[in-house]
């Protein structure tokens, strides 16, 4: 059972690194505010842009922004690390924020949602991170008129594609506006799921083959593992998928018709994500049943055989015993006579071959023994051919 | 074992080829149209028709459809093969087709919708593939006044008959408008999932018999695969039907009060699919459990036998090996004066047979031997006729 | 295993014996009108009555019902029997109604509906066949101002008791509209299910018992047999129920507020029956964990039992194989000395049973043997006493 | 197997006394009147009351209750037995009560549900009975101006305490109209539920003792009652929900908003219900599991031990076996020398001592013989400090 | 088996302390109000505040409390202790409540819930309390204009960070208004489930890594302990989401527009403990699963083993047994002339070692014996490799 404890060990691992994580602890005050002291210092990244035109700048202060907020139709600011809570505060009193909104862009625990204020909408998007466990980062994003303020716990690769379009002015995003930008981040969050879900899809697939030709403790532990980061990923998408349909349906002046279009089509991304995962989680459902029966299988398999090995020689052995009692032939005509007769030794033990072999044969037509394996093989070969 | 590493096997070489298909690399700006660089060149057949005449040409370029469009009822542009992304650009163009549908018709992961536009409607569908392993085509369908935009990956032979009800003047497809053969193509689409469906029906049948006869590992495979296919298959077949269902809400002008008569008779199909697909998923449920609990019953009552085998003949070598013992009868004439008995032998052979004929009769009595076979067999004719 | 194979006959011939139903091939234009050819030709029967009198005549040609029509306030046209396309045809054009709602009158194969068109209603529902499985045919109404076109594929009995009371003037179906008589029809229709549920449920009830006190492989086939009947007619009655509730919602003026009333009663007993269903169903499920906790509880038993003697004798033939080792006394006072003693055969014999003894308390009172079946019982009736 | 048959035999019974309640036989004319001929003869027991002053009186004929209607405030008319189709047929007439309701009133398989009329409103709940198995009867109740009608079909101990409140003026029951008074009635029959359920949970608490500590068969036959029960009674209150939702929602005058308040608190008490139904069933479900898995536990366990001590045993006896073999040690040197060996004996002996506890060692290490259970038990007290 | 015991010691002691709450009896008059024997009896804390300052006291009397009400913009009455109903009637009294409202504050089996009346709202909520088993007491609460009036069963910790805010000005809720504080109240309650919810996430982690490494029986108490705490949690929250989701949507006055927007962060928070809960539910499923199949490869693998060691020595020790016998060599010369042979003994030896290591080998290549596990050893190794 070496590979089980092994399994174990690379669980235990896991266990020792939490997430570093926090939630504001209960009682606090809603609306406060708390950094993590380990978390990394913000970096405030400036990305302002027109259809002719485009700025960047790393600023040092929140008020910088107001510069190019005056200036540039769309203003992009990025902020890539949650370590100060100061500087979210400086933001929310330079857009007026809700405290609640600002809170939940620290308290990293927030599911997927859109909320609605009046003057601007809050977006929280969870972004998967590459592992074996499947874990997310917290988006958090503002969308207000000319502005994009985004959150991130670390810099997210996933989003490094929009901003390249940006420059290289590719797709319409230049040409849009700031609710399109906000779409492209969503978009550019949603579509790095696929990905992982295909792997996911093709380690069931592996499995499978596994389960079937060679049904292994092992298995169990990785089909329970991609059951569990499907159920985790699913509980991410399921928000999502509200949080979008939601945002269809209102009526937010911030969102243009020609977005909603393409909002649309980002929802049915996530709706294909979650058909996806709930049919991934199936098979994996399935996958456990036929492990089951597969090591039931061969397991009983093998028993039945050993014991019919044994149960063939236990009437052998008695035969013997029998003739190796110390009954006096002297005494008594009557007390094993046959230990005396010429042909007393060969007929034993052709009587003990005959019995064997009897034995084996009523077994084999019985289908106890090595037979209905082979049996299987040819009903096998008819079965396939008769499935064309 | 030899049946399942055959299944194994099977199984692998469908790994070994997976789908071409691919999908838009995330990070790409939507509406990106990508084409396949294996997918065959597009083939561009128009087929225009009125009440009175048809026309069909197969067109080199996307541009020469407009005389057909000015000077016919209704046209049916069919697109084969999407290997050239610059031909869909074309009919873009041609038609004013939003980007995000032409990136939907290349991107083949698509699952069934019916997308409302201004001017048109852009439904996909997915025609099933006949196979070992449940597959399906993408059909992207453009309705417009007096004209259907469609794509297929390939050739469908499904459609084929509508073409030949429009060139025989067939049916009432001639004489109605575009929607009424966008909804003529979907019906054919829907209608083809009936044979698959059956023949999934009748090899869960077979396998039903199978299972209870003589339940072999070989069946699992089956029994699973057939569940997979069928999950597959639920999952094109519920989009589909909230598809439609939108569609027969839907109030758009293109589609007509008569032809929705018929979009709510295709949709009642697709819910039979659905029903008859539950159903069956159901059966395969119940299937997997009989063939374990088949599987587990033969195996009990075979340990069983072979079990009460040895118990009888445990303690008959027991008394033999007694009466092999050396103890010197010299000594003591407490020491096995049994030997030297006169009757000494036949009194311990009869002693013997009159124990293994009591361990038979009582197993026999409490139905741990072959008795309760016999027994189930007459209860089972009389349950039979209980029945009636 | 002789009550399996015969099990596995009787769903053979089941299997031998396909339903003659055929549907529409795919690719047909729909609307298109087959019959079976070895369908039986129909039968036109007229009950025309108001609520002084009635007329009833069997007619040959769908024209001749033109006459009652004009004369009678209500008039029942019952076709029995579809083995002729062209009646149907005739009934489409005399009454006006829709191709589709024709079609489906032949392709039996709905699912139980109710479609409103613009002068008529068009009914579906399923008469359940009295049969080991359960199986159900076809009822097509058509509801228009004074008239109710009904076809059936065979004469169905539960129909008759309406005939009788149309006849009889019993009840106040012959004071009521045409909307009344639909209602009566498929409130037969419903009603027909109740006995066949009650029989489901006695079975499950007798199984119940069987599984408890003697589990059989014979009642897995039968239990999954109610399960299957279970599952198919719950697939008729949930578009039944569907249907109702749709009819009852609607506002068309074919049916009259009272009748309404009525159909409310009509729906309550749809809804019962998928009551019954639901809980039978889990009944069905339940019985199943059942039979398996019962086999392998008994099996466990045995298997216990049986290996409790082999443990017995094994170290009791060890020990009489000690004594029968062959070493040579004389050449060392350590060689088997007790074979010379005067006590060594009794003492020895003593010993063995000491041992056997010892074990079998040690086994009792970890209750590994017989006893905790006898105490089971004792606790068995305490419980059941104190359970009262 | 005794607690079995004896389990087996208590179900019998109760199939041997089956519900003489009878549904109205298909085909019936809907609205016919049949009363059970074993029913008990109605008994009709008036009650008005005013703020001021209460009347009773049991009346032989419908008619004179009258009287009572044109001279107090409320009037509740308690009929006790349903055998007279007769007396119903003429509260039918007084009240001008619609047939299906008389109907419903009759025939005992209906589901709880209210039902609006023009001018009453008719209610159908189902009181709970003491026994064995969940049963229970109905209780029809029409409501209108200044009246309530109820049909028992026997005398039901928990609408005492709403007869007693009336006449000593306790609560606001007299001070309140015909509505309260219904209120008052169905709400005595939801409380009556409490006792039944919590009885249930306390009965599953005991089995889960039992199931840990010692499983037995015998539970699995309660445990299955107990679910059966809850099915039963589930069956029962989700119509009653439904029917109390539905009327809070509707706006019929003939119920006052302050009653209104009160049926919402109705309602919560029947959520309730339906929650610890459900919570119930779950832990029902968990504890067929824990049971499968504790008896496969303790089986395992056993089989373990005693295979083990036949596997140290087997090798000893064929050492045995070895020198009990005649081989001529005179013919040749090496036909088993060790016999005449001066410390032949004791050899062999220590050395099948070393092979056994060597054996035992390797077991124990293994975790194959008792030592795990030892093992579990200082682990199991430390898991068990550890929670704390 | 000694774990089991202890943990079924443990659950008895709990049943032996049964929740001291009572219901009130069926039958009772609606509105009655009894307060519990020996429940603590009532501090009555008066909390006033506005945003320049606060008062606190603690008053005998509920009228004393008028005083309060006059002069200050928000009241908090804080009723600890539920011993005395005349304290609840009066404040009933004092502020015009419902006696159902009063009834449920008193009646401890209420699910949470918000209630409109005219002039006030009721809310239920339920405060988790820490312990091996999930439990939880009631906070019942009327808000009206200018006033909270809470009743706790014992003094909450929960609530107390609520009252140092009030004193400390930290927050806003001295500047805002009752429904503010309320809002804070709920709050608190709400987010009081996340350090017991994540209690259990690391329970059921730990349960993971031990069911995977060594698999024992106490664990499956404690994950069916678990398992049942998150079934009592979930069946306290839903009803508690339900509520906060009717909160957010009625229109009463008495709740601003800043308020409901701190309501749906509450809202979130509920939402996120139900997605937790349902995900930490079927995790729990999933490792029952995991235990079962554990423990059943494990001791599969322990009893294979065992049994090839028996079917390796069984056709060795029939050998040495026919050697055994006592053919008399010397009147044939076919019985048992091997005896006397020069080579008899050692050709004998080594024929029984060639057989021993021939099974061997067999076994080992079928993967029988130990040798599977050597393989999946270095296998687990190489899929853990391939993983990465």
């Amino acid at each position: 059972m070496t590979q089980l404890p092994h399994a174990g060990k690379r669980l235990h691992e896991k266990v020792r690194t939490p997430r570093t994580r926090r939630r504001v602890p209960p009682g606090m005050s809603p609306g406060t505010l708390l950094s993590h002291p380990e978390a990394p210092r913000p970096v405030i990244q400036v990305l302002a842009f027109g259809p002719e035109d485009t700025a960047e700048q790393i600023v040092e202060e929140p008020w910088q922004v107001q510069d190019f907020l005056d200036h540039w139709p769309v203003v992009w600011i990025r902020v890539v690390g949650l370590g100060d809570s100061e500087v979210i505060r400086a933001f929310g009193k330079l857009f007026t924020l809700h405290r609640l909104a600002l809170e939940d862009v620290l308290d990293l625990h927030q599911r997927p949602k859109v909320e609605e204020y009046p003057h601007y909408l809050f977006m929280v998007a969870e972004i998967p991170q590459i592992g074996e466990r499947f874990e997310s980062n917290q988006l958090s994003l503002f969308l207000g008129p000319g502005f994009v303020l985004s959150f991130e716990e670390q810099e997210e690769t996933c989003l490094q594609p929009v901003c390249d379009r940006i420059r290289a002015k590719r797709g319409r995003v230049r040409d849009a506006g700031a609710d399109y930008l906000a779409y492209a981040l969503l978009d550019a969050v949603v579509d790095s799921y696929f990905p992982l879900l295909e792997g996911y899809g093709e380690r069931l697939e592996r499995l499978e083959n596994e389960v079937i030709n060679r049904p292994r403790a092992a298995e169990v532990t990785e089909i329970h593992e991609v059951k569990r980061n499907l159920l985790r990923m699913r509980r991410v998408m399921w928000p999502q998928r509200d949080a979008l349909s939601g945002l269809l349906r209102d009526s937010t002046p911030l969102v243009s018709a020609e977005t909603r279009v393409h909002l649309r089509d980002c929802y049915d991304h996530v709706v294909q994500i979650l058909d996806l995962l709930e049919t991934h989680r199936e098979l994996g459902a399935d996958l456990m049943d036929m492990y089951l029966s597969s090591v039931s299988y061969h397991s009983n398999e093998i028993m039945r055989v050993l014991t019919v090995i044994t149960v063939i020689f236990i009437p052998l052995t008695f035969i013997v015993g029998v003739y190796g009692m110390n009954f006096n032939a002297q005494t008594s005509p009557w007390n094993m006579p046959e230990l005396e007769w010429y042909w007393g030794y060969p007929v034993v033990v052709l009587l003990m071959a005959a019995m064997a072999v009897g034995q084996i044969l009523f077994f084999r037509r019985r289908g106890w023994l090595g037979a209905p394996r082979e049996l299987d093989k040819t009903e096998g070969n008819e079965t396939g051919g008769a499935k064309k």
